[in-house]
């Protein structure tokens, strides 16, 4: 048998195809070309894992794990689940996420191996090759990753650190073009720990209403709010906006690789009805979470204590008070008092320190120097800022803000004899 | 501040993507346009789910729920794992799938959140839009759903009943173009229950050798083979063509809820290094599995006993003989006996029913009179064949070949006075 000359190749070369090429994580990608190499002398400190289980100071109740237990020896979820989650499942979900405002159904709802996925889908169902999508600056890498690789642009919109890292409307406003297929809030925020007021985020909905632009709303660190800060969701305030919301177990659970994460469907005038099909569509590819997790989310969602919550989140918020207060008092460092979520963003008045770059300089230097590491914000489209993670246990906090101070003031610029 | 006019709906209007509208599970769609009302005096009995839990008849071993227990009782895999997984599990992966001919280490291996996961990186990191990938026909309609929602054709090659369903040679190489970025073979197979020789499995390699096509191998099916047949794995077998094998935990060992995959890559002379890379970034999209069951993934693929498998194979191998046998005896029908996996396809002689008009036709009315529902094997682009599921409870098989027995002789043409 002769075969058809019509494959050419005579050697082996198997390229990597577009879009595993334009899959770009920038944090991957600008933390591993630093060299961060700790001084020896001293235990490295990392402040840059956005990961509150690394050090174990965070337990998760018994109760959750108890409750997984007990699916795996039911033996009843070993199968196939439906694509898009068991039923009760979401309609655990949908009430967890119901508000006084509106109330959501299983049909609502879809279930995704994190929230990563979530965002994915997100994405994938509103955005066509070639159109954009609006992300905060500074924001979380992921959405950048998660667009750039299927063909899908990027457009920044501005966060102001003067105004606790609110949204610059008129910057997102300047944003929108023919071209806009959805904007991304994320509220509570990572990287910056901010917390938008209900006056806020009814301005950016009369915005995203006067445009007609669908959000995405990436709410996974829902209800992880300081006090004297109220959590809303943008679902609950919306009366026409349509919303796909983002969430999951993985921060508010603390259980990061159990990989449980869900769409919630707000659609108030019903102008998402292709949307709904799509999102069911795309979960036929890979669908979802582990059943054993899934099968487990009534339970978690309706049984988990408010003490555990409250528990957790006072841990954190002494870990941001006591981290503010002691930066506060570093010279060159200019901490931006964070509201909630697991971050402060800390920016460096890179002018001061003759001797240091930016921000990529600045946190190779800390960690080269004094063991510390925190993420320049570099990775989150915003020089000469960094971000720290709050959930690090007490006797840390003290010992990195020493290092840092100790930092600052070697390499800070001072006035002696006028000289700089 | 007035809004600049660069957006100019005026209605809300929010299209679902082309992605979404082109994601499209064959399955589902003939499925959910099939009128399937069982008769209402026979209890249903569905040979249609490739899901070997939904009966109850086949348990997993108490050591596999053990195992995941142990992880989550230790607490210490509630954090995010490294996207392509833990490097422990890796490494097991590497060994459960090293042969004599080829050792792989934990850097060859991939996790993923079940084994369509696994094809789509695969497919994914070797094919663009607008370039195709080859996949059997009949074939598992999986491929055709991942490739064509990222605009990525699907050319066919045919397989040979007559010929226990190998891969017509010629068929596949006149299907090679200078746009076929790789070729899927699937070995044993859904829907065939086909095993390949290894004389078999070298002609395949020696035609992608000579194309220097790649292939990716759904070898989710591994070691599922009945007596008289032996598995090989392709990467065992090739000395040039680099693979990427697709696997799991969820057909042998029964948790397909677990989500639970895995690539391997086999590349014996370095000419896919640009793909191992692409693949890592591909990882870091979504990450992969639950930490739960990947850090349990060591001991499940070292200690799960070789009994379990016998066990679980004699019990399948017995049914397909059954079925074997009885449908060999039923007018009109052909099965092709199956070597593996957990499937059987049959043959209907269309002609020979003169009130049916197709497999579809077929099935449903199999339904209607005797509630019994097996696949129409065009959801496996394979029209007037059907495909039975082999997991099922004994008592079963003989009532639901029974049934078909009595369907069949009510509507095979009779050869009555010269009329049919």
């Amino acid at each position: 048998m002769e075969p058809k000359a019509k494959r050419m190749r005579k050697e082996w070369h198997v390229p990597a195809s577009e879009m595993a090429r334009n899959t770009f994580n920038p944090i991957r990608s600008i933390v591993d070309g630093m060299k961060l190499t700790p001084n020896p002398e001293k235990q490295m400190i990392a402040l840059s894992i956005g990961d509150p289980t690394v050090f174990h100071n965070l337990p998760i109740p018994e109760d959750l794990e108890d409750v997984v237990i007990q699916k795996i020896k039911s033996r009843k979820f070993n199968g196939y689940n439906p694509s898009i989650g068991y039923e009760e499942s979401r309609q655990a979900v949908a009430e967890y996420t119901s508000t006084e405002t509106i109330k959501y159904t299983a049909k609502d709802v879809i279930l995704t191996s994190g929230c990563s996925m979530a965002l994915d889908l997100c994405i994938s169902v509103l955005a066509n090759r070639g159109q954009n999508i609006l992300v905060p600056r500074p924001g979380f890498s992921i959405y950048k990753t998660l667009a750039e690789s299927q063909g899908i642009h990027v457009k920044y919109y501005d966060l102001m650190p003067e105004r606790s890292w609110q949204v610059d409307i008129e910057s997102l406003e300047s944003a929108i073009d023919s071209n806009t297929a959805a904007v991304i809030i994320n509220n509570p925020s990572n990287p910056c720990g901010s917390v938008f007021s209900r006056d806020h985020l009814l301005d950016i909905l009369d915005t995203a209403s006067r445009h007609k632009l669908p959000i995405i709303s990436d709410e996974i660190y829902e209800h992880f709010v300081f006090s004297g800060n109220k959590y809303y969701s943008l679902g609950s305030l919306t009366t026409d906006v349509p919303i796909l919301s983002c969430s999951g177990l993985t921060k508010r659970f603390l259980v990061p690789g159990w990989r449980m994460g869900w769409i919630v469907i707000t659609d108030k005038n019903d102008v998402m009805t292709e949307v709904r099909k799509g999102l069911v569509s795309l979960t036929q590819r890979l669908l979802g979470p582990t059943s054993l997790v899934q099968a487990s989310l009534p339970e978690i969602l309706a049984e988990t204590p408010q003490s555990f919550f409250t528990d957790t989140l006072g841990y954190v918020e002494d870990n941001a008070n006591l981290f503010y207060k002691l930066i506060s008092a570093i010279p060159g460092l200019r901490p931006v008092k964070p509201q909630g979520a697991m971050y402060m963003m800390i920016g460096i008045d890179i002018e001061k320190f003759p001797g240091i770059k930016d921000d990529v300089d600045f946190t190779e230097k800390l960690v080269k120097e004094q063991s510390v590491f925190c993420l320049p914000a570099k990775c989150f489209q915003y020089p000469n800022y960094f971000r720290i993670v709050l959930t690090i246990p007490k006797d840390k906090v003290v010992v990195a803000c020493d290092r840092m101070r100790d930092f600052c003031n070697d390499h800070y610029m001072t006035m002696v004899n006028g000289h700089t």
